[in-house]
């Protein structure tokens, strides 16, 4: 870190849980007990219980000086305003930061949560030391966010790095959006066991769709199948088109990719390196690093703790 | 601008022919007649005829302060050094900011052609008073700038913003770097030339190379020839897909367009509008323009000039 390290809250707002924890610099120093999520009805309820833990990690550690909110949907980052979390009920047009500020008397800021895990890496973890670096969840969606030029790019209406939406096929499976061959469509959980099962059953192995999870499909290739290493193939394929394009259009220093399906490691770096320098420039291509996440479960709260003390 | 109005040069380099002229602000107040590229062999050569140009220019306009050159090819911006320049033979690692800062005495910025494109629209041009904005050419290739948060975007190998190399399709037509799907290989003048010779040939319909320029095909759609007006759809289908992903990666304020396959105008925008909106949230979509360029022969001229008064 530049400057001396300052010690603050991050909150890993979660559709099933809120996580919670206490930074200083790059070192997480104490992780609270998760709040569940369904457990407190609407944002009044949520945020009041956010503010009782934070007085009471501030009992324990005096010199919190900030809280950063990373949350599962769009978000206003100057004014701190969640706009919608589609898996959170209540949760539209919530004044997050106002409220948690009020009620904590901290400065706080909140943010997008791939923004977050990007901003982990950035700052604490794999991309430490670089400046341009595109961060990226892979699980049931894709999520992404960019640091360029050692700071978050967030876009005119705080929706950048939405890299799971961006498109692979014009003629492609259509995404959530109708946007044609949207990357997610390819390489989320559920699609790569859709595309196994297929996979499979084209050479006569009949395979049930729960099976063929990520992990499982590693398990598989791991173990020495052939169908199982040519799908992480086939998946290194699309996730390699995206990065590349991405590469051609950012020049950026690296890749860091997290989220369950890059926990298939070498099954799925390894094709992808591959694919992704067969599509670049030696000059793009050169000076670019694919990275696995350093950070997992506790991404969030790094991330947001960071954005939090930064920002201060 | 933001600061009282500098006057300096712009010099646009390229293959065929050195276009200078002399700005203060937004305003051309001096184009001067163009040096022929091949009648100065090698750099030296070409560079003292720069500074002798420079040396004239600011005998009429003593209030000159600085000098940007844009070069179609990779820099290292930092250095103002060319790494090579396809089409002009012998340049190659040629520092050129240095040499011709010391032959002027001024301070020198030495940059890629699509960035100063860029650059004059974002500071003069159509996309005046934005942050965020991705600058695209569309001739023979596609070039293209990005301006993030107010700045260049460079990358770390000064190579960003290579759009006509990004991909549309995973297994599409390769690109010159065996890129698969390389948005140029789709958009760029000689690609709709051939796409056009085949649609009219499916619709028994004969038509030579030559005859299919973009040109051409735009004086044929304005005249009610149907198959003309598909293709120009069918540009812009592949055009708006590239354009979509950009969209959901950086959620910039706007794209701005230039080179001779806008030219098409409205028969190439009105659809390309209709594309990038079907593949976008609301979110991205309703703060994000799509802008012919202002700017056409004197983009290079006007973005050199501001790149160099806006670095001193």
């Amino acid at each position: 870190m530049s400057d001396s390290a300052k010690t603050s809250i991050g909150i890993d707002f979660g559709g099933t849980s809120v996580k919670l924890g206490v930074c200083c610099g790059d070192e997480l120093l104490f992780t609270d007990e998760p709040i569940p999520t369904a457990q407190f009805h609407g944002p009044t309820a949520l945020i009041g219980e956010m503010a009782a833990r934070v007085a009471k990690l501030r009992a324990a550690h005096p010199a919190i000086c900030a809280v950063g909110v990373g949350v599962p949907g769009l978000v206003d980052f100057e004014h701190g305003f969640v706009h919608e979390l589609t898996n959170v009920p209540g949760w539209k047009h919530v004044p997050l930061k106002t409220i948690l500020g009020e009620k904590t008397g901290l400065p706080v800021v909140v943010d997008n949560d791939a923004n977050a895990m990007t901003y982990a890496e950035f700052r604490c973890g794999a991309a430490r030391g670089l400046k341009d670096v595109v961060g990226l969840t892979i699980g049931t969606g894709i999520g992404g966010g960019l640091v360029l030029d050692g700071k978050m790019h967030r876009g005119i209406g705080c929706a950048a790095g939405e890299i799971g939406q961006m498109s692979i096929h014009f003629d492609g499976k259509p995404g959530h959006y109708g946007n044609f061959g949207a990357l997610e469509k390819y390489t989320g959980n559920q699609q790569i066991a859709e595309h196994a099962v297929q996979r499979y059953a084209e050479a006569g192995i009949d395979k049930e769709l729960a099976d063929c999870t990520p992990r499982n499909i590693a398990a598989a290739a791991q173990a020495g199948d052939d169908i199982a290493r040519q799908i992480w193939a086939e998946v290194a394929d699309w996730l390699g088109t995206a990065l590349a394009s991405i590469a051609w259009l950012l020049n950026p220093e690296a890749f860091v990719i997290g989220g369950g399906v890059a926990q298939a490691g070498d099954l799925l770096f390894k094709p992808l390196h591959h694919k992704v320098q067969s599509m670049l420039s030696t000059v793009v291509w050169e000076r670019l690093q694919i990275l696995p996440a350093r950070f997992s479960n506790e991404a969030g709260i790094i991330g947001n703790a960071a954005l939090a003390a930064d920002a201060v």
